[in-house]
């Protein structure tokens, strides 16, 4: 804890002496960027190179601050949260979620991210994006369905955080409207039992990358969410379902000044 | 804006003083270009090495100064546009689109980039080629749908650029002309919403690249674009489809000044 | 012999003195960890960079020492396994096995592990979880069966040890309980003859990476466990694979202290 | 033109200095090599290192003075073609054909190749091999097609190569002879259109490397070419494709001597 | 030929010096691990390095040196074939061919290969293993064809080796024996001609790799061997066939001191 609380004490301590101190921002309203519909939610994904582990502590925690000041500076346009995949996920390290109301804020933040001190020791692996939608076959649902996905997620920390990235076949997307609220009825079904548990959120990729959708969770309970995945799996809907993951990316959710603390390390 | 015009300044010094400095050139016929059939299209996506992040920026600065001086001299030959692929592509950082009457002008231009001093930090990731043909299908499309077509796209600007590869079945080229243009008829009328929104360009790559078509689009509405692609994936002429991107490629257009000065940073 | 209690002797000086040095520790409950239902485990494999083989002898054996550190502090919470697969796997050359109550409790093992002295000569190229849970379809076979699967592996050393990611279509998850359980009766029984010889342990990965299941196998006889492959292979359960190994691992079983000797040569 | 005299000059002097200075050699016999059944065609393509455009142009001289010394050398054994395709495949920047009665002949070019100061730079990334063989269905065409089929191309420089990789289905090697030679004389009547610009040549891959056959074209005329490619497409063969190019190979063909003056640069 | 001799014997002094020195070695039955069932053949497919070219001749034959001194200690447990991939094979430089009577032996070779001073040089790309086994087919044979199938290969040099790796599909593991007997008598049948020109070794994989099986060639002429390869693909057996190379390794057969001179220059 003491430990700790010195890192984050020398983190800032460089971030107000550095080139990337970032002064006081107004913040983007975050609430409504991740519960709005017509908004863009970016998914970054990056390794960090062998030369961050032999860098000396000092300079690890110096261009830690760089990355503290580039996220609080982008704060005021772009929502940005950051998640730990090391040890979790083969395909990268740190996974970079943002909600923006123009992709081009998205990228500056990112190209402001990758000229810091820190970004220049991560090589990006995975860039994805979707849009948020008001949802498409909800409306012909039954009441009781529609009040049954009203149910908030229990309260609580939520630590794990899973993103799949899914593409539907061509036979998906030439069925009739009605044909697929039918399947998408029974897939909404099986989900309502693990509505308390996984918190989900969707974004529409089409045309925004070789996707169709993201699919987004949070859990305390890993058990439930392979519970979800298994009763997915086994509705029709699924049989329409060209890529499922592939990269399925697993991590942990962290504040900024938690992962600053473990690359710091 | 201070900070931009610095930049730009010393670029063009160092232009003045470097071995490619540009002597002034007369132009491409750009439009004839942009516009005509029979001319090649070339889609060159390149990655920067991770020493360009450690140079020092006045040898950012010089070494950006020989790509302004290689794209200022080649423009006697080929229409060159670049595009700030970075933060929003996974695939690459930058992306030239360069229009010739001969890919042997295009490969001289591309072979001069690779071997000047900001060349040296690039990686060629991705080369595609594609010829503008008079559209093929349009001669059996009703007369209302030929006056529709014409719709021009609304003026200002366009800021983002997506890039779409496209490969047909076996099954799509066995079809008869005339099925073909039934389903390109379905396909055209679903486009027709979105022409004012969205320009389009497209490119016939068989023989040249791996693939069949180069379809490429600006937006300024990456909302409308997406509609665009739902609308496209859900006509019949989808189902002919074996590649669809993989790799799309989304970017932000860019003037050469606009990217020299973020890649100077 | 000497050679090797040598080394040994040498890591846990180095062990001693260096700042990974393990303090006394509670070992966590090994065997529930290994035969109960709820446990989630993890594959990660791992190759070693070019430098490993170009360090002095010393300077290897002082970070194996901080290898064996770390994983003696972390054996408090998870329970740890480690493979030698260079040489007989082209993927990787150290696999981990570890089984955790969390996975959170895995990654700061592995987070630990990758920023260790030793670790920094690591990268990861493969990370899998699954979790472990009651039979699904043994309850439904006949009794006969169940008392069959209860037959004891045979005691003595199992050198080899084999790890096949797998992955069922969506056929597969559409079918009846009733319908699985007859395939997977017919499954179980080729497998009966090959219960002495072949140690297996199932776990679950839907949602948690790309596959499906994880099978983890351990034998003395290679030709056993090949002919236990081909009887699978001939069942109509077999239809229903998407995905057999890709990568399928292979590789020695080892203690710590074996592979520390191998990797200090 | 005065600068490629300097260039070529120099890598002359060099070359007659160092030490894979060619000494007289008698040239295989090229014609027949090129134009004969029974002969070994070998496609390697290579990529240049980073360091290559790091060097200083004296020694970029010297090395490519080794190229040339190889090449030379070996043309008492095999027929060397060379092509630059750099800017217009992204798949590498150097191709060799090689022609040769024995494919150890061509394996001790291209080692001698790899192990000169200049093939240092070398990365081989695609080594394709086909036997040149009489063709087997001519003989069942039509009289007024096999005389069709002896329409020479047009004189002149061809600037363009391109490289075809194909591997054909199951289904194709398990029709009857007279079948598939139905069905490749439907292929052939499409391309005769094009035997005046677009020279091309055949090479029988099967149990060589992992395709069925390499297609080789030349061409002044890539819009005629890509009219063939379509042409070819169209027909019922096509549908027995499984594969077709990946990598489609695109450069332009060069002297030894102008890629010896592009690559100084 | 002097330069043969001086270098091999160059290497032999080194090694004499040097710490792999090799005492003499009671050698294992070479002639029954390459005949009888029951063996585990291992093929080892390795690059070389870029600092290899460029290390001062009498380094590199240094480290050649302890490559010859690793093989003759460990020819008392393995049989060690060597082959040189480079130029012929676009995935790897150099193959190692092992067989053993435990893949624990193969591994421990392959460990001291690869942490000896040459070894130090590779980089392992492929790792295939397969069991030698009795006939499975052949006692279902007509009489005639069980004589033919005897037939010797001619005497004399063999330089060319390629190996297969073969996949088949689910469906051919579901097929009876006696349907699967028919199928391969007919695949036998078309291989009887090439009998005397192609030697041929068979390696189960089933759960060692990713394959089922590995087949081996050798030949001295390749044209035939590509009529075999014709042959087999022509027959139903290969509908079945779901994975045919990829890779496809082609190179020479060498004596290790062979391969030992062509390195080192």
């Amino acid at each position: 804890m003491i430990a700790r609380l010195y890192i984050i004490t020398l983190v800032l301590l460089c971030g107000m002496l550095g080139i990337w101190v970032a002064p006081l921002h107004a913040e983007v309203d975050r609430e409504r960027l991740l519960t709005e519909a017509g908004i863009y939610g970016t998914f970054a994904a990056f390794v960090l190179d062998d030369e961050w582990g032999r860098l000396e502590p000092s300079t690890r925690i110096a261009r830690l601050a760089t990355l503290k000041g580039v996220v609080e500076q982008h704060r005021e346009n772009v929502a940005i949260d950051v998640y730990l995949l090391r040890g979790l996920s083969d395909q990268a390290d740190l996974l970079f979620r943002i909600h923006a109301m123009e992709l081009r804020d998205t990228q500056e933040f990112l190209l402001d991210l990758q000229s810091s001190q820190f970004g220049k020791h991560l090589t990006g692996i995975k860039a994805m994006h979707g849009l948020t939608k008001k949802p498409n076959y909800v409306p012909g649902f039954p009441d009781q369905m529609k009040t049954d996905l009203k149910t908030p997620s229990e309260a609580g920390e939520k630590p794990y955080a899973i993103v799949i990235p899914i593409k539907k076949s061509a036979e998906w997307w030439e069925l009739e409207q009605e044909k697929r609220t039918a399947l998408m009825q029974e897939h909404t079904a099986v989900t309502l039992p693990f509505l308390k548990t996984v918190k989900r959120k969707l974004y529409h990729s089409g045309g925004l990358d070789d996707v169709d959708f993201i699919t987004y969770f949070e859990t305390s309970n890993l058990e439930d969410f392979h519970g979800l995945m298994l009763s997915l799996q086994r509705v029709k809907e699924f049989g329409y379902t060209r890529q499922f993951g592939n990269p399925l990316l697993l991590g942990t959710v962290q504040s900024l000044d938690q992962v600053i603390e473990v690359l710091a390390q």
